[in-house]
């Protein structure tokens, strides 16, 4: 078994609601300093050796990703 | 301006039915071989240099995470 990890991020031309509602909250709360955040997603699976990068890829871009929108890296964890 | 990285997780003894789901899509769609996922959240944030480790330890745990239910990592991206 090896552990894969998918990061699912909006593009940098989309806009980002859920990361501005953070910006906006954590001047609120006194934290100052913070000029941006942006929310996406992880993925964390666990593959058997069967499963190669290009089958990775296509889990990525078809399933997790909405690659209209969002960008995606896959990579495998070190054991 | 630095890039951190805060990456959220449910916690391993969490159910996570999202994962669940996901687990199960594959397995319809035909990709074999993927025992488990689970899906938690990255964030991205954009921080000045008055921002030290311990106010973004803070950020993390009281804003970003719901640490009854979950883990979060907190990285600096190298520049």
């Amino acid at each position: 078994m090896a552990r894969v990890v998918v990061d699912v991020m909006p593009k940098t031309e989309i806009l980002d609601p859920q990361g501005q509602a953070i910006v906006g909250a954590l001047g609120r709360l006194g934290f100052a300093g913070i000029a941006d955040v942006r929310q996406g997603k992880r993925f964390e699976l666990e593959v058997d050796g069967s499963v190669d990068d290009a089958a990775l890829e296509r889990i990525a871009a078809e399933l997790l990703a909405n690659t209209v929108i969002e960008n995606f890296t896959v990579s495998r964890a070190e054991q």
